[in-house]
């Protein structure tokens, strides 16, 4: 009989329930069809249909003019923007009730030219290039003072809410610090007060320790198995040197994240059997001072499990795969190849 | 083109971006197989398969003995348990990671004994007795003191986590406030310390003005569209009179409530074309004093867009619908029946 434990996240004191066996894959894991199946033929991200997805705010080419082929990663407006750039930051209150204008950027990072060509398969050199995008869109939108911080994030397949199959990340910039980030820069501000040191620093050095979250640390960027982690196989990547800001990384740690993002995909994809998922990158906010208190991490998350009204009702997530059955499986992948 | 708005919700504090343009069904709403398929022959719902669902813990009968056809509702424990009955409330601390038991209780109600008859196809009677094996089990558990707050809910569909097409619905009991439960009764209890009031009553007080986010008030229970709702045609049913404890509710408010649920799910069912749905009931904490600061009330979150990296990223939601736009085709859709 399976028991269960119910974990408090260090970070963001979110709780999550965790069953306690050893790691199957269940029949109750969402492992249909992960591909939307978009046809090709009307895919806005594939080379020769630059006009259909918009003109280009940022691309890696070997030179020649914009919004053509020969790119191998394109910036693009989001066509159904989340936030807009027109608007104001003011906050309007009613009653009970504040509303401020939808002011951001929303944009789309197309990864790759080919349709057929998902993340982890891209060579490291071209991963690196997204990665590139990322970190330079990061810094262009820092510029425009309205902003407050910056999300990334990526939807894997249709359970993941992928709407197109073609390989691509988002972006969007808020006019405040979201509930998932500004969660993390109390928590972290909490600490260093309390302490003088960063949480995550603290984080890391306790699971290098202990080890048995540890997917791998063999490099500048450790790939962890959170101990309360909300679904199967959650994996975070961090740099294991402090820093708080995605938009100050060096091309040589860029190189290294490159590389530890196909690895860890690789073998989720193996022990998951090809799951869907998504990504989240999270920097310390454009503004204010959280350069001592944050540090930059991505969050592996595949999507197996279905957020159900469990979720909805108690706000703690459940997840049927411990954290270190998951670590295990990663690790002896890795042994295995 | 379409703007939007960030909204805060009056209670949780948690923000939402809203979609302002005219409600038309999406053709990116999730409206696919809402029925999960499985085989009658083996639900273990069904009357004559008592034996398979388990003894029962309450049921609703017309005399004879337990566990034999001659139910209209079943409560039985929930076969893969998330929390167990057994275990103590002690946290175990390591570094900077805690840990407790999987202590509490999790069981299921079983609604009807047909096999394909949905919630809101049951007459009101029946659906009477539904709510009464909700409020008898919360009476029934707050005589264990190692609980804390029990949350009910519902997963109707596919899409919104089901696993069984039999209709049901959960309860869980805690043995901590859970996250979803606490936000509101902390905002309860600073806004009942700066204005003496209770935050719900507030609301409904300004709802009642307002009129743009009314559903239906001319009864005992009000169904309001929320300021900031998460998902398309979310809605909740609140007492107008204040009552913090779903377990003191009396038969007459649990019979305006189970007409309100019809009404409710009905007109969902007909606006977004028979959508998977959760519900959720949020009641006082069985411990602590929430009795001035907390009203209970049932949430309705029909599932037809994705929980994806923007919300695993930011912690916000992004409706395509604004609440008052789902709330006047929820009106006129009585007006029109």
């Amino acid at each position: 009989m399976v028991t269960t434990e119910i974990r408090r996240d260090p970070i963001t004191g979110r709780s999550v329930v965790i069953d306690r066996a050893p790691f199957k894959r269940r029949d109750d894991f969402e492992l249909g069809p992960v591909r939307v199946d978009d046809a090709p033929a009307a895919c806005p991200f594939c080379e020769g249909r630059e006009a259909d997805a918009g003109d280009e705010i940022l691309a890696w080419r070997e030179g020649g003019p914009a919004n053509v082929p020969g790119w191998s990663v394109r910036v693009v407006p989001n066509r159904h923007p989340i936030l807009r750039i027109e608007g104001g930051t003011d906050i309007r209150s009613h009653g009970l009730f504040a509303t401020r204008d939808g002011l951001g950027a929303h944009e789309v990072i197309v990864e790759t030219p080919l349709h057929d060509q998902p993340l982890h398969t891209l060579d490291a050199d071209h991963l690196w290039r997204v990665l590139w995008a990322w970190r330079t869109r990061l810094q262009d939108l820092k510029r425009d003072s309205r902003f407050a911080s910056v999300v990334i994030f990526k939807n894997h397949g249709r359970a993941a809410g992928a709407r197109l199959d073609h390989s691509h990340s988002q972006l969007v910039a808020y006019p405040m610090v979201p509930p998932a980030v500004a969660d993390k820069v109390h928590a972290g501000a909490r600490h260093l007060e309390a302490t003088g040191r960063c949480i995550f620093c603290d984080l890391m050095a306790e699971e290098l320790i202990d080890r048995h979250r540890m997917v791998f640390d063999d490099a500048a960027i450790l790939a962890i198995a959170p101990f309360a982690s909300r679904v199967p196989f959650e994996t975070w990547l961090m740099p294991r040197e402090h820093e708080a800001r995605f938009e100050e990384v060096t091309d040589s740690t860029l190189k290294v994240l490159a590389t530890a993002i196909r690895s860890v995909l690789s073998r989720i994809d193996w022990a998951l059997e090809r799951p869907a998922y998504n990504l989240v990158l999270h920097s310390a906010p454009l503004t204010g001072d959280a350069d001592r208190a944050f540090h930059w991490h991505l969050e592996i998350l595949p999507r197996v499990t279905r957020y159900s009204g469990l979720e909805w009702g108690s706000g703690l997530h459940r997840n049927p795969v411990a954290p270190e059955e998951a670590a295990r499986v990663l690790r002896d992948r890795q042994e295995a190849s």
